[in-house]
């Protein structure tokens, strides 16, 4: 285990995340994990009351009512914040991190990047312009064996890759909710055209395409919404096809009975498979044609650097989700420190950014057109 | 446990299994199990030499080189076969049926149906018109908890049915392979025009409908020959869409190193979710929405009828593949005996026969035909 | 898959298995599968009545209400029994064996091999002098993956042997159990000196001395009746020091809920350990120390001859209780065989007999005196 | 997820946890994750030069090159360290923890409480007489799953208990090993006179009674040092019988390949059957008698206030060991608080402290007088 040097904490702000909200505790325990920022800031709650309350609970001084009045003041400070985290529903993501981006304030943000492609493409070209740091929590490629899987495929451990097989399947959906969480995610005005697509199908997406670095060239997909009533799909069925000739299969949802967050990545090449599910994160399964099956374990043998940089325990201690999302915050600290000191990106620093969040945007938009078309085949709308 | 009462035996012809097959084997150790047959005449091989030195192998007295004359004089000795086990390639398979079932010989033919699906409806017509027994083997219908499966879908567990995630991978055509088993397989004169999915697909797509109960609307299939020169797909992606609103997807795959014979299905309703997979096929997942995952062994607390009477031991003590296929010829023997005696067939029999086979040969015509069209919705041609 | 080539039938008779027992029906599907024996004889119960509805049920046409008339009766025909399978409780396994083997008729035998170990001396004695063959089940050595298990062991994949952890957990005596199965086996007068110890933790005790190849030196053990009222032990904690060194810990319970028939072993050396679980049979983990733990399956890559000659089935399709069974009757059909043609017994059969049970009786005896003595150390009275 | 109201962050010093340790920086990221602590002062390293520029690595202003020295001075300003976090070697704890503890600074101390019995009575009694708060890191009792079976346990859940099946077992000791972590781990001037028992047996000891709630009445012991040229046990085998009548089994290890970290606790009672892993904590197995296996997940259904109130994610999102040590460090931080504010202690508030300390050492005691005495029943020295 290496523990990161500790330089000064960057000072971090966070829009959204308060009283009720979920993600945004994730976001401040990743923070903290590697103990690269400090929260100094907030505007975490659109109304007014449960801002100051929340900012009170969290023991931040600076608390606003409003992130555009954050994103100015903040600015102005000497001791400004350095980053802002923007855990908001997806319909803000890019109001928020224009304001803050513009004035030179490095964003970390929620996936998906925006709810719709226009403003994601909007969101893209404003955040290169302003030359800020702009991680997309994607978290799930964080995990140490997400990053082996990677190293691993790229190395052509698998031989050519022929075959995707991605899913990602939830239930807390399977009947009508009732909850801060489900309303937004299932409302298209602030979660955007896509429901359980957007919402956890891009992760999946993501994944693949971060472990296997292939670009997809078209998809046909089958959405449906299950629940009636409900306005966005709840489940959705994705046939790929990607340049240079794999194929593979998506699945996605959200009404799944006894699926918790059931990610799981399969991808199988000439040579041999692989096989990774988040909810045992700290086994990889390695398959070389006419051998048996490996288990890789989490800092064990058959481990290499890239797994190792982003792992804090010795095999056996289980790591999970919050150390993964930590990882794309310390990822993030050591962009944001480069730039700070004019020095380059240390090596090896991975983490989600605009292209990525692009690529997940233009995936919800290709489902809903695929689905709206009886299931054609149809590209990505980049 | 309960051990059938034993009667006279059921006397078994064979035609196909000689030296070097593999599923004649499966077939005479499934009709010995719980001893209800007695093999007594083959035409194993279409080699005559091979043919008869199979037959000594086995100490079968009756050797015939021709499935024809097999039929003939089986047909016109007091103790000729009552049954025979159809094990040769798949296009062979009608041919030989007609054979023995026009001169009133009940027949056990191995999957699919035939190689096309003309042939199929013509089978199915002859068999139909001669009143014999007519058992296909699917013969994962016959785990007990699979049967456990349907009881618990059928009696509402799952609540409706939305979803259906069935596959079968296996990966010993991930390379060019150059065996008996693998040469007609990936032949089309004696395989039909599928390949991953006539050999698996149609196992997997039987196995949904088995447990389901729903008939298939429409299916969309992508399929594909990764590996260069094969003649026939060694891989498919399957979308469906089942009468009364469930969707599903159906992965079959010969390419996909590290799976064995990696059968799975899960399905999922508005109240519950089931998930099962033949590797481990003694345990049967359950969720209800709302409670823990349940783990229901076979022959363990939580199973019912259904299961028990196609179970042999208490649980713990696994069963497998040999036994599910036992299965089947014991319930075709429940069903032959029967019709000799003229008696009702006993109450719970149930094994795969014509409607099966005709809805597997016309799922794989279905997705060759969906495929060819860049994977249009198409309906099974039944 | 081999399949042996087919020799006429050996004639089997049995004694015990009548209508309510268990292993009885497990004994006779474990003789049909391979095919090398007819059941044309049976005493199958000590009631009369009981007797001869159970030969009528199983189609058994020499029915007899005594063994010891069946021992004489058989001996004198022509086409008399060849062998003969023990399945009583455990005080008859004596005097029915030396019944048949004083006749010069083969036995396979239930374990334990006797209630109590003079008597097993006597019986050892006996049957050597007779020459037969005896074979006692101790079926879990019939499973292909314990003898790929024992073939690594012994070929030093584990590198020096310390540790054997084994361990048989069930839990259908939790409560006092009224019925047949429970009720001979609580009874010190028919079942000896050791509940579950004799019952399962013989299975433990001798799947780790066949894996192993290891002799024990001595144990300590501490055995109790949990459950209010029963004479026997239901559980008993025992800690093993072999000969050269390797120490372990036996663990054997019959009021464990939530356990099946949870055999398990466990080894470790200097080199790499292995696991195996008869709940899993299909599966053995080896792991060489400082590489990747390996998933070997059965008849998959990484097994030798002497899993393939046991195995019926390519990887990924299961064989389970019943197939390792039949492997115990299948190697005494070869040994037997070779006596009755006097030539030499085909090499690598492997089945345990006299020795095994000598050791297993004393097992139980020796956990017995050293329980006795407040967990002692004790050496087997052999 | 409930997080907690964010007060001012303690303030943390440290001895030991220099460069090349491990468990320094496991407390480190413990203390950070719920935001309760900032660690300010430490003496890093018994190397002076070491110390400073461990210190300088985490950016600790106030750093120490002598414990005793920063005993001294920090308790003489006014905003010195609330508390102290011991993480030498085991020899050290207690003349360390005798430095801030007589001061009035609260002790957060790694197991086991210290190398020999008589020092641990002696700690024990000085820190309750200074009243200090004294937590010791028995991390796994922090696992939510952990809790939920304690409290399963207290519920009667599983009837009357009468079996604990403990173990952990590791490999990383298997040969020799060269390493600063090994070295004083083999030591027995420094790590006292257990080896595997000391390191992890107490683990495994302290978690059974944690879940149980049972005290020990006697063990006997086998140990062993199989690696040549050990000085301390690098294996042992336990067996154990609590008051009440329940009995277990203990097995530790560090030389059983392929094992990691793998501490599994298994109980069976009257009514029923609780099984959790380490190396899989996101899990609880439960069998009720009669019924099939539930598996409750962290966070899921039928899981309760005990473990929801040390859980951070919903189910389905691992946690693992990190945020388990994180809730020792919370909840010692509650007690903190609570005498500082002289307020109750919260309810449900609970760490391990100087009582599980004292047994744990007895416990390596008592293994070793036994094992002397050739694995003599003896009890605790307490």
């Amino acid at each position: 285990m290496t523990e990161p040097t500790r330089h000064e904490r960057l000072r971090l702000g966070m829009v959204g995340g308060g009283r009720d909200a979920f993600i945004g505790a994730v976001h401040r325990i990743a923070a903290r994990i590697d103990d690269h920022y400090e929260l100094v800031a907030g505007a975490f709650s659109s109304g007014p009351e449960k801002a100051l309350a929340s900012a009170a609970d969290l023991g931040v001084a600076r608390a606003y009512t409003s992130f555009a009045e954050m994103a100015v003041r903040e600015s102005r400070r000497k001791d400004g914040i350095d980053a802002v985290a923007i855990v908001t529903p997806n319909h803000l993501h890019a109001p928020v991190a224009m304001q803050f981006l513009k004035r030179g304030i490095h964003v970390i943000c929620d996936k998906p990047l925006t709810a719709t492609l226009p403003e994601a493409k909007r969101l893209a070209k404003a955040a290169e312009a302003a030359g800020v740091v702009f991680a997309l929590t994607h978290n799930y490629t964080g995990y140490p064996l997400v990053r082996q899987a990677k190293a691993m495929a790229a190395a052509g451990e698998l031989g050519a890759l022929r075959l995707v097989q991605v899913e990602y399947a939830q239930d807390w959906l399977t009947e009508t909710v009732d909850s801060k969480q489900a309303d937004w995610r299932t409302d298209p005005a602030r979660s955007g055209a896509g429901g359980s697509t957007g919402d956890i199908g891009t992760h999946a997406f993501n994944l693949a395409s971060f472990v296997t670095g292939l670009t997809l060239d078209q998809l046909a997909a089958d959405l449906t919404a299950f629940v009636p009533g409900r306005r966005l799909d709840d489940n959705a069925h994705v046939l790929l096809r990607y340049h240079g000739g794999a194929r593979g299969m998506l699945w996605c949802s959200q009404v799944a009975p006894g699926n918790e967050n059931g990610l799981r990545l399969r991808l199988y090449g000439s040579k041999g498979g692989l096989e990774w599910a988040q909810e045992d994160p700290n086994r990889l399964w390695f398959s070389r044609l006419g051998q048996p099956r490996h288990m890789i374990t989490r800092s064990g043998a058959g481990t290499g650097p890239e797994a190792a940089r982003v792992t804090r325990l010795p095999p056996g201690h289980p790591e999970g989700y919050l150390e993964a999302f930590a990882n794309i915050y310390t990822e993030a600290a050591r962009a944001i420190r480069a730039v700070r000191t004019g020095t380059p990106v240390p090596e090896g620093t991975t983490f989600p950014g605009l292209k990525e969040g692009l690529e997940g945007v233009a995936f919800v938009d290709a489902c809903v057109r695929s689905s709206a078309r009886n299931g054609a085949w149809v590209r990505l709308a980049l």
